[in-house]
């Protein structure tokens, strides 16, 4: 890199340039990766109630792009602000580790919404998906972890930046209308925690990807902000957002693509619609139930072990609404045992207070693991102990949840099977087949409206 | 006030309750005041190139708001933007002390395409602009300087929770909805100062005026959001915009209506269309010009005298550009004293290197005043001292520029002649001529769009 260089010109010009032709395979298996995911939990989201007031109050926006499973179009804009909050409605989107957030729902929506007015190629797709993917998390490393303790949400705060260089790669910006992109979005970078555990964080998502998108557009038109310093200014991003002393530009920046963050650490993959910090142990639950086929009334006791930090919010042995059951280690675990599955309809309606649910809950202990078991600087491990009627005790524990990292993938009948069970309810079966195959070819697409025009609604 | 009463809480119960029959004249005279000239610079930012490239990439937006000085309507929220960043595209919008920014111009813009959705008297109209003026500006106690100082842009992340409040109160919200609108805001809360200087400054303005508008449909639509604790809450507003120790609480509560920050400091109206540092020096060079109808030719020469922070930006004795010559304290008291006026033609194309200027510039000393011109702790005082050639002198010094504060107010002529040359290439003289009269008697108005139509161009 140029030292010279502004954070904002580095990016501009590294996102300008960048080509599919460049990429290696895995680069394009981990954008399939997260493409088909955020489609899927986007479609399962879409009926949220975050989704459906906002859809009601943008009521009359007119435009070509869809609105994930519904029936109608709108503005690139609105459609990136409605899908954007589908996408992380239920929060089961997909993470990473770099950003400590969510990297795929701040840019996809918006994407999809532009692609609905170009005509774009799943290649030209993916090179802008994995462009903003890049941006964000590299700019994370600079601010991050003192950007996320603070109170921002970075998938919104860093998002937003993600969602403008990935629309200004797919608008074909040269570096310095990115570079105006870019600094647009250092003046629509919002979203604070104290709006957590309520529709306002969702909203978020669809906030940044909305700004993101607009900064690309305004950027095209011509329109001015600062192209010097937007983010090394004394009253610019880097100083006003996260504070003197408390960012590194120089770690960002050389660790650009290098490797692609995308490929690693990775995109983590949520299998279970609940928080992550439990489920390292109903990997384990669910293990135990296959091998063994267990019934509920064989069990006697069940001891569980997670990190003691994530067990401070996921101790909820009698949850009291579906967001504190999502939130519950006990709940989750007893529907694990006694199904095979932790699933989207085990936190609709009153599903969480099932009487025979409770009841096997009471067998359930929950407690923080200690150095025999794990070692002390992994917070991903989780471990089961099952005492049956019959005396025997089966046990079994795991590292870290499967799909938190690259290294310990998804496999791929597991990410199909999620996808299908997401979109299942709101597109026919169809049309999510076919969404499969498209996004398993995506580089063979010429023109991206060939995939979302399956993603309308028809009722 | 209730001590164990959140800030959103307090804010929402004094909104909801606030009603037109409680208010005292002089606060009815000054949101008129605040509306005239509001309705004014954004007729005259209409034509500017930042609210003409957004609206040409909002284009296709439907709806009956009003866009001001064009011949279209679009949703509210669309206009709201559009609106908003015409109004602050010349930076000739009002100013309040307290705020340390423009209060009329995140609020009115939100008001008024929401009047457009809904038939609502000019009282209630004018009790929401208070309410939401008060607002912002009662935040602005609890979180100035610093939050200024720090980089954020005041105008519009505390202006958006003053769009957020009146718009709430124009939609009628309960106190309880009014603070899902106030979480909403501040999860909405964005600009900074880095991108001052473009027009980004400007849709700034745009953004938060939309943002609040959508905050208080939102929380009439049933979104939800933290009721509890948004601005204290240790990930809030207070603590990550400003951070521990940078704000006080209790300091803006007490002060609520007590007076109406409309009223005292009041509204500062700038007369002339350039940085307001240059403000008090411009007053004295045409009081000058006025007394001794002065011609070019007899000056020998000119010496100045601002305040010396106030100097240090505008001390631009050869200014390269529009912009730059609205920040050279030079060229505009040249413009002053060549012509008894200041006036947006000045600032348009290449006016700024007008040659006869140039040359009478050259006679120009800008200095700062010291203890003997005026009080220490007086920064907005300015003096102007001519040498003629015939060897005469004259000299007269301002305490603060006319308007600044409402114990220094504009006379009523000056506010209208301001009103109609920023209206004048716009929209009709007769619109403008009703338009004035009917924000004259706006207490007798049944439904606003009598008014909001008038401002729609007809070409």
């Amino acid at each position: 890199m140029n030292i010279n260089q502004s954070v904002a010109a580095f990016f501009a010009e590294k996102v300008s340039e960048l080509k599919f032709e460049d990429f290696l395979s895995e680069e394009v298996h981990w954008a399939k990766v997260g493409i088909l995911d955020t489609v899927g939990v986007t479609l399962a989201g879409s009926s949220e109630p975050c989704a459906q007031i906002l859809s009601s109050v943008l009521e009359g926006s007119q435009g070509a792009s869809i609105v994930f499973g519904q029936p109608i179009t709108c503005s690139a804009l609105d459609a990136a602000f409605i899908n954007g909050t589908a996408s992380h409605a239920l929060d089961f989107d997909d993470c990473n580790n770099t950003m400590g957030g969510h990297p795929s729902v701040p840019i996809l929506p918006a994407l999809f919404a532009l692609a609905d007015e170009l005509e774009v190629s799943g290649k030209e797709f993916m090179t802008a998906y994995i462009a903003g993917f890049e941006v964000e998390t590299k700019l994370a490393m600079m601010v991050n972890f003192h950007h996320y303790t603070k109170g921002w949400h970075p998938t919104a705060t860093l998002g937003v930046f993600g969602a403008a260089a990935a629309c200004a790669r797919l608008l074909k910006l040269n570096s310095q209308q990115t570079q105006v992109a870019l600094a647009l979005a250092a003046s629509g970078a919002s979203g604070i925690k104290a709006n957590f555990g309520s529709m306002t964080k969702p909203m978020h998502v669809g906030r940044c990807a909305r700004e993101g998108l607009l900064a690309a557009k305004l950027a095209l038109a011509g329109f001015t902000a600062n192209i010097t310093d937007v983010f090394e200014h004394p009253q610019g991003f880097f100083e006003v957002y996260n504070g003197r002393g408390n960012y590194d530009i120089s770690r960002g920046l050389n660790a650009w693509a290098d490797p692609f963050d995308i490929v690693k650490p990775g995109i983590a993959i949520k299998q279970y619609p609940c928080c992550g910090s439990t489920h390292p142990a109903i990997d384990c639950a669910i293990e135990l139930f296959q091998t063994y086929s267990l019934r509920a009334d064989e069990i006697e006791s069940v001891d569980l072990w997670i990190h003691e930090r994530r067990l401070q919010h996921t101790n909820r042995p009698e949850p009291r609404g579906e967001l504190d059951a999502k939130f519950s280690v006990q709940y989750v675990v007893a529907r694990a045992l006694l199904e095979g599955c932790v699933a989207l309809a085990h936190f609709e309606g009153d599903a969480y207070s099932d009487e025979a649910v409770r009841t096997f809950m009471k067998k359930i202990k929950a407690q923080p693991y200690d150095a025999s078991q794990f070692s002390s600087d992994n917070h991903f491990g989780g471990q089961v102990k099952i005492k049956l009627r019959n005396g025997e005790v089966l046990e079994t524990k795991v590292q870290q949840p499967l799909g938190r990292t690259s290294e310990n993938p998804l496999p791929k009948e597991r990410l199909k099977k999620k996808f299908e069970l997401c979109g299942k309810n709101v597109i026919s079966e169809k049309s999510l087949d076919n969404l499969y195959a498209l996004i398993d070819s995506l580089e063979s697409i010429s023109d991206m409206r060939q995939l979302t025009s399956l993603l309308k609604s028809h009722s």
